[in-house]
């Protein structure tokens, strides 16, 4: 996809700050454990956020750079952890930090990018940019990692739980993911010299493509083939895992079908996958969380009608779009 | 001491800045989680030196009162995940966040004190503080997590290693104990308002008394009695951890005193531990380590000579030789 080209080529600027913030990292092999999933890869939407939005409201990309990078690292950082919390083994086709360090360097590999970042918002200077936008910059990204410790342990609460409320759930993905995401695009609009009230428009298009990010990802398990999804459908029903349908069908359903929901999340059988999906459709459960990801999509880009037009502006509509279109 | 109860005092600010900044932290486990430690007490040693040399240089103490609460979260979220990445079960006589929550949700608690720290820096506002400064200051504490997890990494670096250099012994230190403590002097005098020459005399004085302090932790496990100390005499020892001692007599040592030292060092054994004194006072390791420490802390009463005379300095100064002074 055209959007994806421009990403890629935005993230080589980003690529080359993060790799001069880790350069000096001693010893090796925190040098090493802090670089692992950076190496592997990853689309760079986030970066790219910061970058578009900072040009969108007439700012310098180069500006934003190192936020940019932060953002990114962030980002690691929590995938880094999380893998460790959740107990999983692989990241991004490669064997996570722990499995390859062990959990303390995998500890201190998050704890260490998390350092990085701060310290790449920090060094942003400019002189078209204020001390006090670099500050509410910081404040912007800082804020965005107390919502993701807060949204992994709400995650964390719900495992076992199977009576999750929608305003909960979305509560939860909102602080988990959406979170960072708004930090991207409002920090970027920030630091790019936007007005309030761009500012603001920005980070809930952020905050609305990411939320849609999300329930995208559980739409996809259910409705795509396997070759597509790179991964087999319905594996979020085998691992028991909360999603859109589920709180919507648990809200809805009948106690009958509720209790078959509940014996095939709690089942961890492939082969009850199908079943699942049809009592999700029986409550449009999966209908309802297409709509209202393409509900939040549409609104983000409204948001963008206030800004002037130009490339960049451009690139979000399409990045809006694209959170869609994915198909893994 | 006298020290010990201006200290105390200084701490019920410190105290309230950080119930503020976590009370609003959600889930409830994850609040508690990340309290636990603060509630356990600790001597609150750092955040009194940002605040004393916010005062020393002519600044007001209530300017510096949400740095000095992020040096302590920070000092706070790394004990967390040392205690997980080390095994250790208990921390200030209670058991660690780990042993109550488990290693998960101990993550978590580090990452979002870590948070905290840094918004709590950003929330630094006053008319006399140019935003310029409060940028410095943040520079200085992310630069002080960056070293602490490059120390945790040295520390466990050595794990099982017994040819370290006293070089790398204090390189190690340093990261890991004195740079935060450098950050919490260098950062109260820059928030306070102090000269370029105050704030990097100020910052040596913490580095100083950063590196008497775990000297002095080293020297105290072999010249106290247990109750003083609160824990058996030649617990190091039992343990195998390196300390100055241990790398200065394996530097002068002759082999077979060097074998004998790293037999008991791995043997684990308690009775072993009077024999490895012994190694230590022949090649005078044990008056080696203490001159250091003494010396340390005698160049750093030195460099409060620049400032004039006021209540904060002297407590600087006193706080220095209490480095030496305390039992425990």
């Amino acid at each position: 996809m055209e959007i994806l080209k421009l990403v890629k080529n935005y993230s080589i600027g980003v690529d080359r700050e993060i790799e001069n913030a880790l350069d000096t990292l001693d010893p090796e092999n925190l040098h090493s454990a802090s670089n692992h999933i950076i190496k592997a890869g990853g689309k760079k939407i986030r970066p790219a956020l910061v970058l578009l939005t900072a040009e969108a409201v007439g700012g310098n990309r180069k500006w934003a750079y190192k936020t940019a990078a932060a953002v990114e690292l962030i980002h690691t950082f929590s995938l880094i952890h999380d893998d460790i919390m959740d107990g999983d083994e692989m990241r991004r086709g490669m064997p996570a930090v722990h499995t390859l360090w062990g959990e303390p360097m995998a500890i201190l590999a998050g704890d260490v990018l998390f350092s990085k970042a701060f310290e790449l918002v920090t060094q942003t200077q400019a002189e078209d940019i204020p001390s006090e936008n670099v500050i509410t910059a910081l404040k912007t990204v800082v804020d965005s990692c107390i919502k993701i410790c807060e949204g992994q342990a709400l995650d964390m609460d719900f495992e076992g739980k199977l009576d999750v409320k929608e305003e909960d759930y979305l509560k939860m993905i909102y602080k988990k993911t959406a979170a960072l995401i708004a930090a991207a695009t409002k920090s970027g609009a920030i630091i790019g010299g936007g007005s309030e009230e761009q500012v603001e428009a920005l980070s809930q298009y952020g905050e609305l493509i990411g939320m849609a990010f999300q329930i995208q990802d559980d739409y996809l398990d259910v409705i795509s083939d396997e070759e597509e999804l790179g991964k087999p459908v319905g594996s979020d029903i085998v691992e028991g895992k909360m999603t859109l349908m589920v709180v919507h069908t648990l809200e809805a359903a009948t106690d009958a079908d509720k209790e078959e929901l509940i014996s095939i999340l709690e089942s961890g059988d492939e082969s009850n996958t199908n079943r699942a999906i049809e009592i999700f459709n029986k409550y449009d459960s999966i209908t309802y969380a297409r709509d209202i990801a393409l509900e939040n999509v549409n609104q983000a880009k409204k948001l963008l009608d206030m800004m002037d037009d130009s490339p960049a502006k451009e690139a979000l509509y399409n990045l809006a779009d694209f959170v869609l279109e994915r198909k893994n």
